[in-house]
C-alpha cells in the first residue's frame, strides 16, 4: 500500500488535543469499553451526509449506538445469495450478535442520494441508469418508493421521497427473518425518523396516522 | 409499515434538549448547511462499532466529514456488475459528486467483525461459513488479509488482522478507476489509521516503514 | 516599483520546506480549495498582534475561517459615505458573499493598540491626538468604551478596555443593516471572545451575566 | 450587547485540546511573549481569504509576524485626513512602534475581491458601483491597477490584476512618509509576493525583471 499519505497536521494536532482532554478525562470508561465489549442499546441506520450527526442530536456517547451509515439510509430486501451485502451484515450483527433493542432508521432533508434517485426515476439523470453507476444501482432500492410519490406535487416530491426511503427501509428490515422474529417476540422495536437539517426538526412515523409526525 | 413504534421517551427528551441548546445556538450554521449544501473535506470509512466516534477524536462538527460506517471498515474490490453495492456507492458519491480531498480508513481495536473473520478463517466459527451468513460473506473481503497474518503469534493475530483490514480497504479503493485517477492526479489522498479504543492511541500506516506508526 | 527587495533567504528556505511537506501531503485539498472556492463557516476579527494565532487556538486549517486582522480587533460603526472602509468591506464580503454563519470578535491581553487608546484618552499620549496619527484616529472608535471603564481601578483598566473593545465591535457590527437582518433571521450569530496570551485562557461574553466568563 | 451567543461546542473542545497540548508545552514562550511584549521581525499584509495562511507557508510561530489581513491585501494611499483608516493604522503601528524590518504584501490566486474589482471595472458588476458598497469602494484602490491590465488577454487578466494589487499596495506604502524614510534609511525593506493556492507556488516581484518570478 504505497499510496497511503500522512494525515494532515491539523488533524494530528486535534487528535492530540482530544487525547489530552476528552480521552484523558474518560479513560476509565474507554478502558471498560475495550475490556467488557460494547453493549449498545440501539442500532441507528443513518446517511453518510456530513450534516447529520445522530450522536449529537441524541447526546449519545461512545458505547451507546451501533451506527451504520450509507447513502440515503437504505436497507435492501433480504437476499441471502452468498454475495457480500454490507448493510445486511450490519443488521445481522446488530440483531444476532449484539441483540440491540431498537433499530432506528433516520432520514433527513436535502439528501443528495434521494435527489439523485428522484432525478433518475424522472428521467433527468440518465447517467445514474448506467449499469456501472454504483449510486444509481444502490438507489434502485428506493424505486418502489418513487412509484408511491410520483403524483405528489413537484415542490414536495423530494421530501416525500426522503420519507419513503425510511419506510422502504423499515419494510425491507422486516423481510429479514431474524428481524421479523425478534420484532414479533418483543425483543426488538423498529423506528422511522426524519430530520430537517436546517430547522433542527425531528419527525417520527406514526402507523396510526399513516404519516410522519413532529416530535 | 405497521411495525414502527414511538421512539423511547428518553431519546425524545434528549432531542428536545439538543434542539433548545446546540441547535438553537448554532441555528445559523445548520441553516447554511441546509441551503448551501455540504462541502466536506474528507470521507471517513469507519466501523459501526459504538465505541468509535471519529467526530469526537478529531473535534469535527457537522459538515466536515462524509462518514460511511460498516462492519470492520471494509471496502470491497471494484465490481461494476449492476448489483447494489452500498459501500462502493458511498465511495463513488464522495469522490465523484462531493470531490473530497481525503479518504481516511479508520480501523480499531477489539473489533467484533475482525474477530469473527479470524475465527471463520481459522475454522472455529463454521456458522460464518454458511452461504446465508451476511457477516461471513461480508468478512470474505478480508480473507486475503487473513492469509498475510496467519503466521503471526496467536496473541497478536487479531490485532494484526485489524490493521490488514485497513490496508485491504486501501488496496481495494485503488481498484476503483475514479479513485485511482483522482489519486494519480493529486486530487485525492488516502490514509490508513487504526485506533486503540482502551488506550486512546492512534496509529497511521507509513508506507516507508511498511507498518503502522503511533501518531 | 523599484523598491521591492528579494525575500530573506530563511523565509525562502522555509517556504520550500513547506511546499515539500505540508503542501505536498495536502495537495488534493489545496487544489480543491482553489477549484471549488472557499466556504468558510466563520469570520474571525482579530488583532494584528503577532502573539495571537486564532487558527492555532482552534485547530483550524485552510478553508475554515475568513480572518480579518486589524489594530485592536475593532469594527467601526456603519458609515456608507462612499469612502474606503477596509473593515466594513470585510464584514460585507463575509456576510453577503460568503454567508458565514458566525462572526467571532477575538480580543486579547497585552494589546498595544488598546494601551495606546487608554493613554490617549487619559491625556498621557498627546501624539495620538494629532490629526495625522492613523493609530490615534483608528482608536477613536474605542472612545465610547473608554468612557465606560474610566472609573475602573487603574490596575485593571486596560484589561477592562480590551474587553470593551470586543463589545464595542459587536455593537458596531449590529449597526450594519445586513448584519442586523442576518442575526434577526437566525442566519448569523455573533460571539465575543478575549484571550490571555500568557495564560492561554479564553473567555467569552455572556449577555446573561453581563460579563466575560472563562471557557 | 444582548446578541452575543455562546461559542459552538466543537470550538470549545478544540480550544481545551489546544490548551492541554500546544499551550501547555509552550507555556514558557507564551508567558515571555506576554511579559516582554512582541518583537516581530516582519509585518505581513495578506488577504482575509480562508485559504491563505501565511504562518503555515513560512512556518511562523506566535511572535514572528505582525499580520494585517483585509480584502485583497490592499494598502490605500497616504491620506492623513483625520478620518479612521484601519490599514494605514496597522502600517503606522508596525513601522513606528514595532520598527519591523520587513513589510511583505502577499497576494494570491482565486481572489474573490480581485474578481469583484475586475467585474466592477469591466462594467459587469454594477452593484459594486453603488456608493453604499463597501467592497466596491474598497476595491476602488485598485482601479489604477485595472487600467494597467485592461489590454491583457481575458483569460489572464484576473491573475494579472491580482499581481497589480500587490504592486499598487507597495507603491501606496511608499507614499507614507515614515515608510519612505525607513526604506531610504535601510531600516525597512518591502517585498511583493503572490501565491497560487492550488499549486502551492510562490512568486516574488523582481524590479530588475519588471515582473513576478517563481521562488
Amino acid at each position: 500500500m504505497q499510496n497511503a499519505k500522512p494525515l494532515p497536521s491539523y488533524l494530528i494536532q486535534r487528535y492530540h488535543g482530544w487525547r489530552a482532554t476528552t480521552y484523558s478525562d474518560n479513560k476509565a470508561w474507554y478502558r471498560r469499553l475495550a475490556e467488557s465489549g460494547q453493549h449498545p442499546r440501539a442500532m441507528v441506520i443513518s446517511c453518510c451526509d456530513s450534516r447529520v450527526h445522530v450522536t449529537s442530536i441524541f447526546g449519545a456517547d461512545e458505547g451507546e449506538f451501533f451506527i451504520h451509515r450509507n447513502i440515503a439510509n437504505l436497507v435492501p430486501p433480504y437476499t441471502p445469495d452468498g454475495k457480500n451485502h454490507g448493510t445486511s451484515a450490519t443488521v445481522e450483527y446488530a440483531v444476532q450478535a449484539l441483540k440491540v433493542a431498537h433499530i432506528v432508521v433516520l432520514g433527513h432533508s436535502n439528501c443528495g442520494g434521494i435527489k439523485g434517485c428522484h432525478d433518475m426515476c424522472s428521467g433527468t439523470a440518465p447517467e445514474l441508469l448506467e449499469s456501472s453507476s454504483f449510486v444509481g444501482r444502490w438507489m434502485d432500492i428506493l424505486r418502489p418508493g418513487f412509484e408511491r410519490v410520483k403524483d405528489v406535487d413537484e415542490a414536495d416530491r423530494t421530501r416525500a421521497l426522503e420519507k419513503e426511503a425510511v419506510l422502504i427501509s423499515l419494510e425491507n428490515l422486516m423481510t429479514f427473518p431474524f428481524v421479523k422474529t425478534a420484532v414479533e417476540d418483543d425483543r426488538l422495536t423498529i423506528h422511522g425518523l426524519w430530520t430537517d437539517v436546517g430547522e433542527g426538526a425531528l419527525e417520527q412515523y406514526d402507523p396510526a396516522m399513516g404519516r410522519f409526525v413532529k416530535i
